[in-house]
């Protein structure tokens, strides 16, 4: 049998690979990271290659490519959304992705993404906080307790100096279970009975629930003004978290609108409605909140941008963790010309 | 730390497993399976959903992603093209793919698929012979003997009942790594000095040279009435093989319309020329060869439903091969609303 050489082999972080990652940098610590990532890229919107994600639909969820290039690197993201499948012991969200030359086409890192797509979720919704939600913001309701609320919470903490957090889900095992999770860390945590109760005094609101559906996560008069409000779970056709007179009165800010509008809250508006893109905030292109009163709305749906920093941010601590191994995943015969006699000498 | 669950496996057939499965099976046999395979998916063509392949083109190659789904099952393929590669002792194309449950979006299957690429290209190649080639063709010219050429041969003689293959190439010693190859396999193999001379007394021409840009590697003059052309080089946007004036003079069948006209030798052509779906040939609802004197081109590009239909096959053989690994890639915590803990508990 021959070897495969050098060039054959893909570093794979495994889910375990990733867990120990983050455990050896602290979970905050990457939030922060990737935050800074996410933010670099954002500034430099123009450099990359951007296209809605590709979605296979089936009447239970579905799978999704998300594909980006800034012309040296490529990556993709493969992640599902299936909400039926909690019940069935699965996560709803799973992904991996890969990161690859544009100079070879080779592979250079393939990465679970679960975990990684649960961390630049949350990294990417207090950096847009960070430009959009009111100064001095201290306290968070949190609706929806699912998977990804604990670190949205500790991202919000990390990077823009929340203090509290108040938690709701129709399901009050879910709030325990954050509640369990978040003990100790520095956040004033308070479960809540209502999601009216969860919004008491708090300058964000953040949704993020799962079912496939159109669901009123949020109605009008629970939203008061000068709040901002973190919209993750609306986010794909068929699927949205707040009543549309909530967004007739937000200034409303997206990731990229030619995917938001398929997948985002603003679904239910026109396809011509304003709407503010995230990354020209940040350049000081356009303004983010101008006044005390004013509702803002990061109307969030996950961008193949957030995944391509998020995998860099990864391939980039690999020589320093080794928290890798190694696929026999690319073809690469001696002569590039003679895949066939690559297959003939591996009987030997 | 936590041992992961059974779910988060996902099974890996590496670049190993591939070689020894296909040594096992025979690479004939595997292409007079693969044909079948790709037949039978081509026969139930309306039940796929079908896209053209997303591009990320740069000045030396491009990077696609090629998914498909029949409902049940959802499949995907990363495959790069850089021509370029070859100077520097890497494969102008590899490939690797994926299949997943569409019921809970989790993967079912990774595998590398720059073997299985060059297998079904070929065994497809060769299926659309069976349907267009003149009856009783015994010899086939092969122009362009890089990594696919005796995968070609090959799967011609299993599938066709090829016995001469005439070799040409620009590079001699590309045509000598071919007739090494091919020693002793059954077909008479004859090196050509010009393709002219490859053309002679050919009932088929295979073209497969990796040139990314527009080449004439067959004039109209070097096309007699009655060939079949299997055109498998020309393939993205500004990369073809045949001269307009052999189009013009063909009949012409193709995978995928939308994505063949982007990609295929009929970019040369305007947006609305006839072509045939092969499908339709193979399901009898369009006329494949109807007389001794045409001229019949299939102009193919590789459509996702071939690698579908090739990494299910190599699923199907996996429980009585056992050549594959299982990879740790899918976060699965024992509550699926636990993601987080799931991260905690990993220290322990």
């Amino acid at each position: 049998m021959t070897a495969p050489s050098r060039q054959a082999f893909v570093p794979f972080v495994s889910v375990d690979n990733m867990m120990q990652l983050v455990l050896r940098i602290g979970i905050e610590q990457v939030m922060i990271d990737l935050a800074a990532e996410i933010e670099a890229d954002f500034l430099r919107w123009p450099d990359f290659d951007k296209t809605p994600r590709v979605a296979s639909h089936s009447s239970v969820g579905v799978i999704e490519l998300m594909p980006t290039s800034d012309g040296e690197t490529y990556g993709f993201k493969y992640v599902n959304g299936h909400p039926e499948n909690m019940k069935q012991g699965r996560q709803t969200v799973t992904a991996f992705g890969l990161l690859a030359d544009v100079a070879t086409g080779y592979p250079l890192l393939l990465s679970e993404m679960t975990i990684l797509t649960a961390l630049r979720t949350a990294a990417t919704s207090a950096m847009a906080a960070k430009w959009l939600a009111p100064e001095g913001s201290t306290t968070m309701a949190l609706i929806g307790n699912g998977a990804q609320a604990e670190f949205q919470a500790l991202a919000f903490k990390a990077i823009c100096g929340l203090t509290e957090v108040r938690l709701y889900d129709i399901d009050p095992a879910a709030t325990a279970k954050c509640v369990k999770n978040l003990a100790g860390r520095g956040l004033t945590v308070t479960p809540c009975r209502t999601a009216e109760e969860a919004i008491l005094g708090a300058q964000i609101i953040t949704t993020v629930t799962a079912d496939k559906q159109y669901a009123t996560i949020l109605t009008d008069n629970m939203v008061g003004n000068g709040v901002h409000i973190n919209g993750v779970g609306g986010d794909c056709p068929g699927k949205t978290e707040l009543h549309r007179d909530i967004l007739l009165r937000s200034s409303i800010f997206v990731e990229y609108p030619p995917q938001t509008r398929i997948e985002g809250e603003i679904q239910q508006l026109a396809p011509d409605h304003p709407v503010t893109e995230l990354w020209q905030v940040m350049a000081g292109q356009a303004a983010g909140r101008t006044s005390a009163g004013q509702v803002t709305l990061f109307d969030s749906v996950g961008f193949a941008i957030e995944d391509f920093s998020a995998l860099r941010y990864v391939h980039r601590k690999l020589p320093e963790s080794g928290l890798c191994t190694l696929l026999d995943m690319i073809a690469d015969p001696d002569d590039p010309r003679d895949l066939f006699g690559m297959i003939l000498r591996a009987a030997r």
